[in-house]
């Protein structure tokens, strides 16, 4: 299976990066994850060139990794900075490296062709973050445990512009019955998916009637922005009903921002990092938590459903496939990947993209 | 390698197909059994047509199964109901379903063509399980839990044919030295094959001896059916020295049927479902759990043996096999279910074999 | 990958040979280990050649093995004495037997041609072995646990003669940073390989400073001989400062011949026998538990790195490997090695080589 390669991956929440060395595969290739003595992030190749040993098991030494069986030692740039026993160090003797920065409290890394990383192309659609960092926050934040799921990350993504899977998977937290025969609408913007769905008139989640406290029923959204290859941000939330559903009225109810960002470690499994951003009791640790411990629940109920069918699809013993009307998301999301990593495949190796 | 798909075969005890759904391969097709609301029990291919998420992921609904991820509803034949957010269902939505049946306290599934599947073909040859029914019972009857063991199922069966393994792998329960020496009788019944052994004037094996009480010693049988391709039913006991071999002198002496339902699982695993039959204590429930417990022991024994072998074949290391006379049952076994085997997959598919 | 097949390799420590039946795969075969009534060791395919069932899974009757499934009963040569339910015992019935002698406290078995195996070609460099036994050892002497180790020994045997690894893999036990510039010298005898490493004026090993209570600075030897295919002997130790390198100045040392004894048992995984002879406080139990615990913690550092780069070569990332100076050993090694089975597999088989 191919990757887009030239783009900008999260590899580990930031504090998992620093004093110790973070081994993890990232699209197929081995890295090792660590902080200079300025505390910027590198990537490296998970590998000594001399006989295999994987860095990650080697030590810091100031803005170098020493390997744990002889002593090499490579600079953040993969460099070789000192062979012991020996005065000359062999011109082989390198690392590929790949660029790393801190951004939105993450560690990201770009797996492709360093001369292209710019961080310009950074994710930048949720200026929310910025707003929920400081003492007044406007926004609260909540981060979730780094997860890992053993299935193609695809399904992962394909799962996050599905809003009709809501009421089947998450019967405990997100979904209610009264979603379940909704229509939803799928549009296009470049490359970006959005799928919406409004319930209208019905009852709140549980999930969100804690905090609104809605003494009826409520008119619920669901907008599912997507990323391509694997960025998803769901805007979902409710107000009472009869509102507009402009922004500012979306922004006059209890509005949640769930993010996720899914990065390919290999084929069959995927680094998932995900947070909320909250409009309400932004600097309240416990709702923050609370709101963690909800999404735990519901992406582990994800998580089960998509591991099952990773699982299936090495037997899928039926040989026509079902479409149906729902899986409209889905299915522009494989294109538009597909079309992304044929593009980039037919570029010359190293050509401009910007 | 091929299995003989036109045939019942046990898939569950009775009790573990119930409200909640069962999740189990039967030669290499995964299977979801369930029971509708009238308590008859079906199967189905575990695979929604959709994404395929295992339908025994999903919920049972009245006499249909919901799929857990976007809630699509299968019936008992394998026809979609409901198919959510449209009201259109999707002519390719069915899953394949299987002739699902009671019998003998177990649930039986027929994997080949459903249009061969009859009931009058299931296994007749138990009637003492009938009288084991009831109030006042002529037999008492234990069964096993439910066993799995990782070996083909041709080593269990082969097994069931062969009193010459009981001296050496069943030491602290079935077996005496004195049987070491005795050759075996194997005759065939149509496809049906009949090993016994008669070991005479010796002491009684250590599971009997604690219901005969015999003062000395006694003649012991063992008579094994086994009606291919995979269901054994071992009649054995023992009565005083020098009664006739008679089916009624054996009814006057103590007497079993331990009876044995295997079921492939894939080419290297075996669903194992087993029970005795007994012509004393019939109501005594704790003689049941007594010999239950033996032959759990027992078949540990088979187990450990058997999944070795399973283990030794993947290496074989030796080249020629070594041929014994005690091998006469497992040589016999082994023609005739390939023979079967052949025959069936020489008859067009759907063809009548009435 | 091919092995040198006709040579002894340590197979099990004397005492794991005894009243239980060892089953222990040498070069890719599966052996099973007894001793006869005499005590004399032997060893045999781990098979019954009637259905495959390992004989480890047995019993050991006299001085021979019965099958656990059936009885078939096998002598040390592999013969088969006894076949239950019949008087005549099949030609093919017999197993392979290897060549197995005690020597230096181990099993010791010759898993090539049994006509080539001479107990004249038995390791027989280490004559403090024999001074260590008897009631006023000259030589104290402490065995380790059997070691696994799930790597090709040719990365273990490698490391043995490489002394510039010390520094940096066993920083708590046996390394000191003064080592890790000073180079070797590698030299050869025959196929024997030595590599030399003086380390002068300076601090003394943890390991050794416990026994040697130096007031100050030593010079310090490391010896590593390596008797190919896998046979290690690393003479090391300290003394005062300014001595000669002879060996009877290394004997008025503090001096340890650690002994390494490397079985492949596949591919990917390694036999590990290793002990100590030293020639202080021979007759003390106490140091002879306290140093093999500390080469029990300095070998599961070897153990981790050798583990992990067995698995990084699965998936090696790198296409050209840097060559050190410090690779001089490891690259006669494999050389030699290399030839030695080259050599062995020109040979007409079963011809003579003495």
């Amino acid at each position: 299976m191919a990757f887009l390669r030239n783009c900008w991956y999260a590899a580990a929440w930031a504090g998992e990066v620093g004093d110790r060395l973070l081994a993890r595969t990232i699209l197929d290739v081995p890295m090792v994850f660590f902080r200079d003595s300025a505390g910027r992030p590198a990537a490296l190749l998970d590998r000594c060139p001399h006989r295999l040993l994987p860095l990650s098991m080697g030590r810091l030494r100031g803005d170098s990794i020493e390997c744990g069986y002889h002593g090499l030692t490579f600079d953040c740039s993969g460099r070789c900075v000192r062979a012991p026993g020996q005065e000359r160090i062999p011109p082989a003797a390198r690392v590929p490296s790949y660029p790393a920065v801190d951004h939105l409290g993450m560690v990201w890394v770009w797996p492709g062709d360093p001369a292209l990383a710019d961080p310009a192309k950074l994710f930048d659609r949720l200026p929310q973050w910025a707003l929920s960092q400081g003492e007044e926050p406007a926004w609260g934040l909540n981060c979730g445990p780094y997860t890992h799921v053993k299935c193609n990350y695809q399904l992962l993504t394909e799962n996050l512009v599905d809003p009709a899977h809501v009421t089947y998977v998450h019967t405990t937290t997100l979904g209610t019955p009264a979603m379940a025969d909704i229509p939803v609408e799928t549009t296009q913007h470049g490359d970006t998916l959005l799928v919406t769905r409004w319930t209208l008139d019905s009852p709140a989640a549980p999930i969100l009637q804690r905090f609104g406290k809605w003494p009826g029923n409520v008119d619920r959204w669901q907008y599912y922005w997507l990323y391509p290859p694997s960025i998803a941000v769901v805007d979902f939330g409710s107000h009472v009903p009869g509102m507009d559903h402009s922004d500012a009225a979306r922004d006059a109810g209890i509005r949640i921002y769930s993010c996720h960002f899914l990065t390919p470690e290999t084929e069959g499994s995927t680094h998932y990092f995900w947070l909320q951003l909250r409009n309400f009791a932004q600097r309240d640790a416990a709702v923050s938590r609370e709101i963690t411990e909800q999404f735990v629940l519901a992406f582990a109920e994800d998580k089960a459903v998509l591991e099952a069918i990773e699982a299936a699809e090495a037997r899928p013993m039926i040989t026509e496939r079902v479409k149906l009307a729902l899986d409209s998301g889905s299915v522009r999301l494989r294109r538009t990947v597909a079309r992304m990593i044929a593009d980039e495949q037919a570029q010359p190796r190293g050509g401009a993209t910007a």
